[in-house]
């Protein structure tokens, strides 16, 4: 009831407030350009420098997801679906962790995660001028490859072959600016604690993307450096208190991708090509999964973590249409878009052409090659699903034979993704033990080819490329049948034996791959001349207009980097999300139907009567969050550690596009919910005492 | 390239000219208002009334499908695809006529169609006034339910029991008319003919909704009377000469529906809400279905034609969602509302209100409404997609619930499709024989009470009632085991046992349909009252006023009714849509990759040196038809017949909110080809004498 009185007037307001520059609470802000002063006269709160830096070096970005340390010896707390893949890795149908859950007796009995790796974000530098210089001049893919090849340069000249660095050059305010960022990085990354998935996952899809919610989805690895534990001085205080409503927090993670700085013409391409696309083509894949995996037992084992994903990407689809087709939301864009275009206009009377005309003049380049891009490629940083290839060996293969020719040229001229410094990162990821289940790998490469062919036209010459006289049920199954690429061995002897072996190679997968280099690349290579170029040199001199009109109190879009957000623990008043800030085991064991996904985990259900019904599981908060937060440590002023951030509401799936005060809210698993579980659930006292609890 | 040179200002023209009233070639236009003189002037032809009347008693309407009659013993041809659903009934998986096509030696092997019938459109009468009348001073529910009992009463004067004829109230132009249409009704229609599916279906989905096209799209059903075949001496002179491009011509059929009178606040209700909604819940279905079709032989066969309408309602939903994202086609309807909406207003100053903003206001409820009718009910007359129930038991039972309830009241106080003139309809159906598969229905039932629990969300009241503590996978499981409607005996003694018998029924598919009709009929009154009623009242309005802004020289949106357009023989020049008027065997030839479904059907194959190469497959014709005009006898001046249109282009698909004379072309199968499929592939020489062929 509390925000009721403010709705009234909330339209007017935010298509007047917002459409100058971020709002309180407002903003997935940089560590280097946090609004200090801002934040604590909002919240009432007093950090400082030092505050911000405890907090960056406490953060870690762990994947897709952000986590955050809270002890001296590496131990890590992120969400338990950001160790889902690890889990199912690690498991068997025989040995399922997901179903009981990964309660490690001692501290040696925590186990690598295939794969994984983590960071910490050490230093921030500025590399703007010589970013800019590289495209001086040029345009189209030129302009492209001198920026790629030029951050190239800059992180190989800063971290060179360091395998325990990692420097990255991120783009902020879509060239606006440009950042190095330099990061601890830890190779070796352990499970240190995951419970049963349902008890991470209560309500399941249904649950998801909702509030109340009663799922404890944290889970704990550790960072290992020279194979023991890695010392961490600086972290997170563990502070399983109950929490208070109106509490100012924090929340620090890597939000994955917002498109807030985008034009409305370029929110319509999203809306009108780029979201119907990618959304139609999951939900077949989604049925074909779902369908797969009532088959058996074993089926259902194997589909079970792409279907929590695909439904995920899925649902936040839903929320994203549901936002660019809502009036009321859409119509604030525009107004924040005018009053922006005003105040440049009003400085820049007598100039050619603005940058929302530049933009506007791209919109039918991108609805023509969005579908061959996001199909063949992916990567277009605009949709929700990673499409290109659908399976894990045909993804492998693609890195070996791209890699081995990349490789045979100068790291300048390379795609960007093999430049000298990346390639540490692309061997974890090809040379990591995963379980490859082949009938699921057909399914997808199947569904892959088979809308590859519909979207694009059965006649479209690349379509034949891919094809030729197969079907995408034949090539498919012939394909993942024999390809020997599930072998780790053989993937690494590929990757080392460089673009000799590889066209050596009568690997059918690997000579695929070399078969459609010419049709691809060059979808790419038309992408990049006729989108990318274009886009990114107009959306940098958006930026500039942007800093012109509104100073630095603007912040950038969220690009899978470290950032800060404020606000407080607080529920929401607004019709279709009307809730408290907190739930508790009792409402968990209300809302247990027994029936799938509605079940309580067996050890959970079994530890009823040791577990206070009163502690809170769940809370609501108004920061601003999007996909790749999950995990991100929830802070107080004291810098202690709350909770993990692991979700939010469909409504607030607008954030993608534009903040909206009433409306965001994030959910986080409270560090009083996740002790209760190591503590009288699972038999994990040992991390609690590690952590410094009772 | 004929087109190229209008191509150039067909925007400006198109925005202009289609704003005022029917341009040439446009219009699906009801017989008893159809534009003589302009046709005949567009097409130099020379039709008049005695033309029109023998064309409408020469065509059939075939379920969802158009058809024409060819001889004088009742045999009438329509598209392989409308007869697929019987041909599928007829079938088993040992003696599959898909595979093999139906060709019966001699007229007494000819088969019943289960549950089918046809109808010739023989009278039209205007009941405008009566029912205009009934609904005065009538607002929300008790405005629909009045016009609903008033039509029930015209049918049912006008036609009593006489199971010969159908009475029907047709309402045109969105209210701005009622007619009572006429029809001869045969209940005993057997099957004739059918090729093989594939020689149908060649290019499967790929190849739905484009040209060039090289199916054989067609088949032979006859009308019996009396345990004989009818006498039909009026009927189309079969013509299978070589058509020549630009040639004349008419098509006479059914289309479906059309939502061109719809306001642009109407549209951007369908654009935002609805197709979306059911594209995407369409797409998993389709991807379970796929995967079930991929588990065996068996599957494989039962999923076959369900996979093959979804497909083909699925792909007519992305044509629309691009039509209504295509900006120059939306600034096109944008200007002809703005067209008519100043001269509504110049000739209505000082109105309180006018229609357009009345159907604005409307929209909120239809958004919040749609998904809860369209899952729960179906029958909005907005989607792409009927769900509602999911499978043909459920069906069934729906219709035996509701039936016997709704036959316990007096007929006027019935929900329309129960009331006395239309039981004859609903018993035809419901006592038809026809195969069930109980895996196939239960992932049917499974998709849609999973999709309904989705989109209604896991707390709504409705959802509970479905489910109670069941999950989808479990309840759908039960009911599709436990029931025994799949017995037609079985249906038909409940039918006849009326409320006592279905009340005392054990069946559980019965209990479960008996026990959500206090949610479900809750969900159509609603939506009757605060969508139904007050879109009704204001489309009423709004066809007078178009009436009155541009004279009689409009026509009614498509009601699934008979229509005649005209048009020529053409290719199409515009971008994304180049090809030429005609297809030829050679060309088939060429296209068979050997892989489905580019394979030519077997027996087809085998007759290759038998059939000229040059023989006209199928042509492009530029008719305004629509989904429903499939089967629909195309005809020259002379009232011949040279073909049956069976698709358009995906391009065409905006047809169903405005003409784009330029963009839209039907697709038709020729009688050359079918003349050639005849006699010298399925051995079927004695149709082709009898329809007086060579």
């Amino acid at each position: 009831m509390r925000l009721s009185s403010a709705l009234a007037a909330s339209a007017a307001v935010l298509a007047f407030a917002a459409a100058s520059s971020a709002r309180a609470d407002e903003g997935m802000w940089t560590f280097d350009n946090f609004p200090i002063a801002r934040a604590n006269q909002a919240l009432g709160t007093n950090i400082d420098q030092a505050w911000l830096d405890r907090v960056r070096l406490s953060s870690v970005k762990f994947g897709g997801c952000s986590a955050g340390i809270v002890s001296g010896e590496g131990l890590v707390m992120t969400n338990n679906h950001c160790v889902a893949t690890c889990v199912a890795n690690l498991s068997t149908q025989a040995i399922n962790y997901a179903e009981t859950g990964f309660a490690p007796r001692t501290r040696e009995d925590e186990v690598k995660c295939p794969g994984s790796s983590a960071e910490v974000l050490t230093d921030i530098a500025d590399v703007t001028e010589r970013m800019q210089r590289a495209g001086q001049g040029l345009s189209g893919q030129a302009f492209t490859q001198a920026r790629d090849a030029e951050a190239g340069r800059i992180e190989q000249e800063a971290c060179g072959g360091d395998p325990n660095k990692r420097c990255q050059v991120v783009t902020l305010y879509r060239g606006g600016q440009f950042k190095l960022y330099t990061y601890k990085k830890y190779s070796d990354v352990r499970l240190a604690f995951a419970p049963e998935d349902r008890a991470a996952t209560f309500g399941g899809d249904l649950d998801n993307f909702s509030f109340p919610r009663f799922a404890i989805d944290a889970a704990f690895i550790r960072l290992y450096e020279n194979d023991a534990p890695a010392q961490t001085p600086i972290h997170f205080k563990w502070n399983a208190s109950r929490p208070v409503e109106g509490t100012p927090v924090f929340v620090s993670g890597s939000p994955g991708a917002t498109q807030r700085l985008l034009t409305q013409d370029q929110l319509m391409t999203i809306r009108d090509v780029v979201l119907p696309m990618d959304q139609l083509i999951a939900s077949e894949l989604r049925g074909r999964l779902i369908r797969y995996s009532e088959e058996g037992e074993r089926q259902a084992f194997e589909a079970m973590d792409p279907i929590v994903g695909l439904e995920n990407t899925y649902k936040r689809g839903v929320g994203r249409m549901r936002a660019l087709t809502d009036a009321q939301f859409m119509a604030m864009k525009a107004a924040q878009e005018a009053d922006f275009r005003q105040r440049h206009a009003a400085a820049n009377a007598g100039a050619a052409n603005d940058p929302w005309t530049t933009l506007a003049g791209v919109q039918p380049a991108v609805r023509e090659l969005y579908a061959p891009m996001a199909l063949l490629e992916g990567g277009t940083g605009m949709g929700t699903t990673s499409v290109a290839g659908g399976s894990q060996l045909f993804n492998w293969a693609r890195t070996l034979v791209r890699g081995a020719q990349e490789r045979a040229k100068p790291s300048a001229e390379r795609l960007p993704e093999y430049a000298d410094s990346r390639l540490a990162s692309v061997q974890t990821g090809l040379f990591a033990e995963r379980p490859v289940y082949p009938e699921l790998e057909q399914i997808r490469m199947e569904w892959w080819l088979s809308k590859t062919r519909e979207w694009l036209t059965v006649d479209d010459p690349r379509v034949r490329g891919l094809l030729g006289r197969e079907s995408p049920e034949g090539l498919s199954a012939r394909l993942v049948e024999g390809t020997k690429l599930a072998d780790p061995a053989v993937r690494r002897a590929l990757w080392e034996g460089g673009l000799a072996a590889i066209e050596a190679s009568d690997d059918p997968m690997i000579q695929y791959l070399l078969s459609i280099q010419d049709e691809t690349r060059a979808v790419r290579s038309d992408w990049e001349a006729r989108v990318e170029a274009p886009t990114n040199r107009a959306s940098e001199q958006l930026a500039a207009a942007r800093f012109a009109a509104y100073g630095d109190a603007v912040y950038p879009d969220a690009t899978g980097t470290l950032r800060l957000t404020y606000g407080r623990i607080e529920g929401s008043d607004v019709p279709g999300q009307r809730f408290g800030a907190f739930t508790t085991f009792a409402g968990l064991w209300d809302r247990a139907t027994g029936a799938a996904p509605f079940d309580v985990a067996p050890k959970l259900l079994a530890a009823k009567d040791r577990i206070d019904p009163d502690t809170v599981i769940d809370m609501a908060v108004s920061s601003d969050t999007i996909g790749g937060s999950s995990g991100s440590p929830v802070v107080n002023e004291a810098g202690e550690i709350l909770g993990a951030n692991f979700d939010s509401t469909v409504l607030t799936q607008r954030n993608a596009y534009g903040y909206d005060r009433n409306v965001n809210r994030s959910v986080i698993v409270t560090t009083g919910a996740v002790t209760t579980a190591l503590r009288d659930v699972y038999g994990m006292e040992r991390l609690v005492e590690e952590m410094g609890g009772e």
